[in-house]
């Protein structure tokens, strides 16, 4: 189920990964072992509940972005491979608390953790990742990455907490939704590609640049993530397509289904996201208007011309192989969503 | 109601606090501009429940304690004003993620965050103003400061995940008990006093005392908060004797009536703490056998032995302002037992 788009182009989209994955191969296998490791407490839930997370399948992209970053800016230390791991500490504890706010049973097709050992556990395991990333990235020292993945995490909590006062709220413009997904997914994509010059010692223009990669492709990423929603195929996202419909969130595609919409259909939105009239026959209902609207091409469409932005970001660096597996991610982004 | 104890020490408990408060007055302005300065965003609902927490009447203890360190470590810069801002904030965080882990409904005689704005904002607010916290830290620049407070943010949410595993496990013993308040509430004691010499550069040896000073102080803190709970005066509290009790929360008074009793008397703390009856008549049981089994005074004892540790730390240090100062803070963390 879902709404079917042809973007015409039938590569398999795991193929945009596969050279940031060859690039980055050792470095993550050292990256896997930290993450294992200071996952690893006397507590007997805190690695329980952190192995569920940590071996449920996600594809490590953002702590992929900060070993290739490193390598773009020809860093030839150590520091990254610490710094890697705290960005998806960063990740898995969002993605804790983001499970208990949304009330989410379902991750990547497996129950949450929070639905295996309750809400007060993600809470407080998830502050402990959160601890552990910062005690990582102190050890590697440096100050312009401490400052980079400090202020991201600020961000995010903001992002989060933005998006909770605009949930069910149908007046949120397309403005607000992106100053929201800037926040919540961009800013630590932003961090984990801007981190790698950073620790490198690299000027100012380079860190703009990397900042700039992530920032454009975080954007992407959630753009196309949300399309996905009411697009995708549920046996390959491991999550169901209509997640977002039934919690009534306001994403990029419902902004643009509502506004390009007649009064009735904008009574229907209303109806099931803030009503939460969100049966089978309404989601049916929601890909017929988003259809009808082209709002999830409009919604891809955006997240194209992100893509473009933050492949134009990394013009101003010489090719190198890190350059083109950069790139390539970005094209794994966008078509993700065949 | 509670258990009355007679310490034979009438002085007001609050002088205890006098001579830090003096020393501190200067500085202690300055970190409250800054608190909430970075309570401060856009995003509304966090500085509307960032400011409940603020505002809500606590002594601001941890940040004293390290502008006191500071100056007891004869520090000249401006570092230690955030530092101590942020330990602020790192405390604050706690609380609102401890609230919504506890389900508690009042703090310091206040609703909770979490009761006027939802565990979601108490979650997310909480991640934010440990971020802010981080922010902070990195500001300040430096490693040995941000190491000591990095390492108590990943220690402290451990304790709270060890507390939740503990609870309503009433095969807990006093040792375990002491580790889990050794993490959840004495690290940060110790890490606000550390960061005083660390961000002054002193020795190894003046960090060492002023860290075993904060935590020793901690324990002796925690141990008294846990004896007010059965035997405290409410009004004065700001919270209701008894809470921890109808919690199921299994603390030293509990562990040592429960291991001191009777076979029957172990069966009534059972059904009291872990089948949850605890209405009232259990309430004043509860009391008699804490009365009968002496294990408030126990409690206190304990306290204060920990305050005497405390105290003998600081040896190493010349007679000044600095240290009478936080010499009298241990006496006020154990007298404000009246």
């Amino acid at each position: 189920m879902g709404v079917v788009v042809s973007l015409g182009d039938a590569r398999d989209p795991l193929s945009g990964l596969k050279p940031i994955m060859e690039l980055v191969a050792s470095d993550m296998e050292a990256v896997n072992r930290i993450i294992l490791d200071k996952a690893v407490s006397d507590v007997e839930m805190i690695p329980t509940l952190a192995h569920h997370l940590i071996s449920s399948g996600g594809k490590r992209l953002r702590p992929m972005l900060t070993i290739a970053a490193a390598k773009l800016a020809g860093y030839g230390g150590q520091g990254h491979i610490r710094l890697a791991s705290a960005v998806e500490f960063m990740h898995t504890a969002t993605l804790l608390h983001d499970d208990v706010v949304d009330d989410s049973d379902y991750r990547r097709g497996k129950k949450t953790a929070r639905i295996l050992w309750g809400n007060q556990a993600s809470v407080l395991v998830g502050d402990f990742l959160l601890g552990q990333a910062f005690r990582m990235m102190v050890d590697v020292g440096s100050l312009p990455a401490l400052k980079i993945l400090s202020n991201a995490a600020a961000v995010i909590a903001e992002g989060e907490v933005m998006q909770l006062a605009a949930a069910k709220n149908m007046a949120t413009t397309e403005d607000e939704y992106l100053q929201i997904i800037n926040a919540k997914t961009a800013a630590l994509f932003s961090a984990a590609a801007e981190v790698g010059p950073a620790v490198a010692g690299r000027p100012a223009e380079e860190q703009a640049a990397l900042k700039s990669y992530g920032r454009n492709l975080g954007i992407a990423f959630q753009l196309v993530d949300d399309a996905l929603d009411y697009a995708g195929d549920s046996s390959r996202l491991g999550k169901s397509v209509g997640d977002d419909f039934r919690e009534g969130k306001i994403t990029l595609p419902v902004i643009l289904a509502f506004r390009r919409g007649s009064e009735s259909e904008r009574a229907f939105w209303r109806s099931s996201l803030v009503d939460g009239n969100s049966s089978d026959e309404a989601l049916a209902e929601a890909f017929n208007l988003m259809k009808r609207h082209k709002a999830i091409e409009a919604t891809l469409e955006r997240a194209r011309t992100y893509g473009a932005m933050a492949r134009d970001a990394l013009a101003i660096f010489p090719d190198s192989t890190a350059k083109t597996a950069l790139i390539e991610v970005v094209g794994f982004c966008v078509a993700r969503a065949h």
